[in-house]
């Protein structure tokens, strides 16, 4: 069998997820891992090679794709349209108000170098984003609503911790049942972002700390807390070790739509993700997405895609006969 | 704006859907009806225009694309070959067994008529299928359930309406929510024929029929009901005529997997459909996938494709930009 060779770079969670993806496809084989740190001082889950990220260009023909790891505030506006000059490459970059510039940076540079990139890979955006898409190209006289959760985000349990006198924090988004409820429905209500989701915050205090005023501080926090209904509890760090070191996530999509004359039949899509792992999940996806990318790129194809633009059958191991024969 | 011109080959409940679902969208228009009876005797929802089936041939450059609006059993095996030889065609073939050979037809006729066609859209085949395949590319390591329901099943209630003294019958499948939820576990439980679905019959019989009979028939039928947990209800005719009017129908593609080395990191894929209008949602679905073939059609693609083989982009209105930057 033909394995796809894969680097990864970048070896934070999202990167040991890939590592533990590719082990769970036969058609896959890791060449290595590259990181910016000093190499010996990275210990990989599986074993995996560790190499300067110096050095990957000179390993340019050993890899068939780059799984770029890094975060997209700062890492991957940066990284992706780099190292696309060298591999063909795979990100997950999640800011989605900036997609477009990306896109655009990315597609250019792909295309002076001959490579293929595939942009914007996970769950949200990702399968979420396919949801929409198929859900709304069906359904056209119809609502969409995305919840998420329950799960934890990064950005908010960064803000929480930035805050004076915490120690250790955690946030959690909850989804709404009462509103999901009502999109099942057939309501279509007009949702506020307060009615949708819950912030569930679970805080270290530093000792002495002025626990009133840390509560108050995440609370009225613009843009993170302020429209939403937050509640804020004090746990010990012994507790708080226990109970959250996970990153558990997940979510929903869907959409509420009429077919017919008029607003009678109502039809409801609705998908959904319960993921213990949110990297690991996420690293699944791109793997798969890793796999079609190297049969696109096999028929020519260069410059950047997405999710969007890759037929399904290319994510799977199974031949298009096989497919037919056991999935349709 | 150009408009796809779309017609419709049969004009049963789906091809009544078909013609609703043109009317939702802006991109299409509906050039006719075809049939195999006296078009005089035809008389259509919004008012399109009926011509005979024979006709079809000599309309053949007003048509864009023919959506086949025939049954599997005995229509759609013989219609989508014969068809495709004379317009790009897309049917709802959905004897799951016989895809393969279906499409093989399907594929050579196109070809050597230089047509495309699209075979077995809908929700199962077609959006069920595509979510078994893309979960089980992201999660090889897993097991894979789809529940039917609640809704009718027109063979099972054909099968009741030809049991002696049987005047008005239906059936309908209902997933067990217990299943259902031993799945959401992550247990992957291995479930029977009679664990997953439940099967609920509604009759109406003769005058003097014998009662007692008649559900024994039914219960003990082989491959329809012997393998289910199955009740019978014996109503009046007036209850039936206002309760059991309607043919809504859904369902359930579920895939529970494990990330990560071992069995520990579940992660869980639910995709479900709440339908008030079977044929309606089909016919909804069939026609975004009449803009792909157009999109492709266009871009030189002949022979025979499924849902696997079509970018989802192709689906949308939209354009590649405008997908990326609401969408995605």
């Amino acid at each position: 069998m033909k394995r796809y060779r894969i680097g990864i770079a970048g070896y934070g969670n999202l990167g040991k997820g890939v590592e533990l993806a590719v082990a769970q496809n036969d058609d896959m084989e890791l060449v290595g891992v590259f990181t910016r740190r000093d190499p010996s001082t990275v210990k990989t889950v599986t074993g995996a090679e560790v190499y300067s990220m110096n050095d990957a260009e000179s390993m340019a023909d050993k890899i068939d794709v780059m799984i770029i790891c890094g975060g997209s505030a700062t890492d991957l506006p940066k990284q992706t349209p780099e190292l696309v000059k060298i591999f063909n490459v795979i990100d997950s970059f999640d800011t989605h108000a900036r997609i477009p510039e990306h896109f655009s940076n990315v597609d250019k540079a792909a295309k002076e170098s001959g490579h293929l990139a595939m942009i914007s890979l996970g769950w949200d955006p990702g399968l979420f984003s396919l949801n929409r898409l198929y859900a709304e190209s069906i359904l056209p006289n119809g609502k969409s609503y995305t919840f998420w959760g329950k799960g934890v985000s990064q950005g908010h349990s960064d803000a929480i911790r930035r805050i004076e006198g915490v120690k250790r924090g955690i946030q959690y988004t909850v989804p709404i049942e009462s509103a999901m409820d009502a999109v099942r429905s057939g309501s279509q209500p007009e949702l506020t972002t307060r009615q949708k989701h819950l912030r569930e915050c679970w805080v270290v205090a530093e000792d002495g700390a002025d626990l009133v005023k840390i509560e108050e501080s995440i609370k009225t926090m613009k843009n993170y807390f302020d429209e939403y209904d937050t509640t804020v509890n004090f746990i010990s760090e012994e507790e708080f070790d226990k109970v959250h070191n996970r990153m558990n996530h997940g979510g929903f999509v869907m959409r509420s739509g009429f077919t017919g004359d008029g607003e009678k039949t109502h039809q409801m899509i609705e998908y959904s993700l319960k993921l213990d792992s949110n990297p690991e999940f996420t690293a699944s996806v791109l793997i798969c997405y890793a796999r079609a990318l190297c049969r696109l790129k096999a028929e020519g194809a260069t410059g950047c895609k997405t999710a969007f633009d890759i037929a399904p059958a290319y994510l799977s191991p199974l031949s298009a006969e096989e497919l037919r024969a056991k999935m349709l």
